[in-house]
């Protein structure tokens, strides 16, 4: 007898059972539907890229998790995200796409991360961009955070809050105070004010060099809070003349009057000036959104305004703006959490004929309620009543309809509820209204 | 200025347009829907796997075309099918699944073959497989036939017919002349009787040592044609006496029996003793689907039964059954072949507001047209209405609203129908009526 090789997967790698799947799949259905709805274009670009194209602008820590190998002659990547595929796309197709080009892709990406809870080296992101030609106006920048709106409205998840802010506000700010060269490193350090505390923020910032005085001015900037309005005057009343600041207080003005105006609750959105989000490369609004009773989530859906997103690969000015869900993880997150509500099973019924001489009647009774749009399972299996019963228990079915020789004299079927048990003769013709 | 990266994806992968991608979609939504249907459960495993577990079993060209990789510690894999995950799965969760375990799996699988028309290194297999713990009844194998009627039914892309075969019947045959140890080449010859002919089968299987009197009967056996009975018929009259022979013959006359009491057309599917399929591991029922108009596509669907799915896992013995579509050549082949059809716009309006007052109306009804489950888009762009419109066009949305001083002010839209140009002033509450 041959030596077994142990089934088994990575750790970092999510498989699920059917049942995890099917939840699974319906959150991803619901995502793409509202998708769609909003007018964007499904894209699907390759796994595997060529390294030198995917990795014209990575560096540093994205480089090290790249999954990077040789085949033949090619130095090629798996992708790590769905942004740069979409620089490249754009730049690559550009004569031939509608603009603004309005985009969403739903795949894995893959990142060679150290394995750790809540983690995962391969993991699906479902990403919309709007990618102007030259321009793109202002009142994208508010579509986003009211697609997430209908977005976590529809994945029912609880309430939730929308925090928004605006890079130029953050960089006019810190450019006046003299900081210009050093926005990365103190933005880095403010990201990182929920996590490590106040005291920390300000010994780091003084190690990058930021006087004491000014310290504070930052922080008392940043505890600039209350409601939308409030924040937005209190922006405007800070004393600043910075023009880049003012440019970004004015669209955070435009951004949240366009929001009412797209009947967003304002209770969902909040300005938020701690937001910066890490990556370099947004220049405008930014966005991250927080489950309210699940704070220690972090963001499920975060995104923001670039200048430009394909600057390694052609001249041509494409600003753009996007978000982006990490569904792996998002899922993950709320099964520890008790969240992911039992999706059911698909099939809405299961035929059971009871001998071989009813398997003719079993299939074309299937057949009419799958025409009738009811997924409808067959169990084919010659076994005991009692282990067929057990399967359509198992897979959660909420109907059998059992077929034995006097029912299939008779023209009828026995329905049964597989949740009540209660069970009844039902003539074929009005089975599919019976489940209904 | 720096240098740019030419943006490019390697030879091999497939990438589409929106247009071309929205109609891949449909294909591939059109087939999740038929196998959800029928009662399969959704599977999505890793992309990456362990080399030691992928690659138990393979051997030989597959293993060459393997994309192969080390990361860390560890020796991985990319699947180069949806099987050996599958096997792997079922040996792994095997006391959580239920059985017989009816699954799909639609995923990316990846080949480094040598790039060639309509070959591809990266595409979708759209599989399903009924897996049975210890035994699995032949009902599923007329059950899966009957699948391919309803799918090839559902894409539409004209006549299509299911060739049948019965593996039992060719390896009875073939032990009975006394070339059981040589049956893997002779069958392997004959699976290119079509391809090259068969004065070239004959001198093939004369190198492989058969007879020459062999060779006529083994031709004539093969010559076996006619209506379904008549095969039927002809196979009982053909003086064989193999026990596996019989049994074939005996399988292969009860899944013809089931097939009509499944309602398939006769005229749909056809016993064929020629097919053999080239996996070493099916050992029953086998099935191709071919395109009556365009044979040279060669077999769109295909698939059998297997004794034993996971015999390098555990020694649980887990019989299968199952089917596959290739569907990124699929759709490659079909678009060669001009037979895929334009699949239109997701959006079924497009909401144009002509001035910056006319967003907040222009956003109220496209949120009240998404309500209605119609896909809106809205164009936010400060152009001049020529551009709005040739973006409207270009997309191909069916339906454009205008909305404009006088329309907001009278609460009308302007309804305009972009196939016949016919435009007129609607009242917003009769809009989706009017598109419907």
């Amino acid at each position: 007898m041959q030596n077994k090789v142990q089934p088994r997967i990575l750790p970092g790698f999510m498989e699920l059972l059917p049942e995890d799947q099917i939840a699974f799949n319906k959150m991803y259905d619901t995502i793409r539907k509202v998708y769609e709805q909003y007018g964007f274009l499904p894209l699907d670009t390759p796994t595997i890229e060529l390294s030198e194209v995917l990795l014209a602008k990575a560096g540093g820590e994205t480089e090290k998790q790249i999954y990077r190998f040789e085949k033949g002659d090619n130095d090629l990547s798996l992708r790590f995200d769905l942004t740069v595929p979409l620089a490249r796309y754009v730049a690559q197709h550009y004569p031939d796409l509608p603009f603004p080009f309005k985009r969403y892709q739903m795949s894995k990406v893959f990142r060679g991360e150290r394995p750790q809870k809540g983690r995962f080296r391969e993991f699906y992101q479902c990403d919309i961009d709007v990618i102007g030609s030259d321009t793109l106006d202002l009142v994208y920048d508010a579509e986003m955070p009211a697609i997430i709106y209908r977005l976590f409205k529809e994945l029912d998840f609880g309430s939730f809050t929308i925090r928004m802010n605006n890079r130029k506000v953050l960089n006019g700010f810190f450019t006046e105070l003299g900081y210009a060269d050093k926005i990365g490193d103190i933005l880095r350090t403010i990201d990182k004010l929920e996590k490590i505390g106040r005291d920390a923020v300000i010994s780091e910032l003084t190690e990058y060099g930021v006087q004491a005085a000014d310290t504070e001015r930052i922080l008392s900037f940043l505890a600039i809070t209350g409601t939308n309005d409030e924040i937005l005057a209190g922006l405007s009343a800070a004393g600043v003349s910075n023009e880049t600041y003012l440019e970004g207080v004015a669209e955070l003005n435009k951004v949240v009057d366009y929001l009412r105006k797209f009947g967003v609750e304002e209770s969902a959105f909040r300005i938020d000036l701690t937001i910066a989000r890490g990556l370099d490369y947004y220049t405008g609004t930014v966005y991250e959104t927080m489950l309210n009773d699940y704070p220690s989530m972090g963001s499920v859906c975060s995104g923001g305004r670039y200048d430009n997103l394909t600057g390694y690969y052609t001249d041509q000015k494409l600003p753009g703006i996007g978000i982006s869900i990490g569904l792996t993880r998002l899922f993950y997150q709320l099964r520890e959490n008790g969240l992911i509500k039992k999706a059911g099973s698909i099939a809405k019924c299961i035929v059971i004929p009871m001998g071989e001489d009813d398997m003719g009647t079993a299939v074309s009774v299937a057949a009419g309620l799958r025409g009738q749009g009811i997924p409808t399972d067959v169990y084919y299996q010659q076994k005991g009543m009692k282990q067929k019963m057990k399967y359509a228990a198992r897979l959660g079915i909420p109907y059998a309809t059992i077929i034995g020789e006097s029912e299939r004299l008779a023209g009828t079927v026995m329905l049964k509820n597989m949740e009540t048990g209660e069970q009844e003769a039902v003539a074929v013709s009005e089975l599919a209204a019976k489940m209904r």
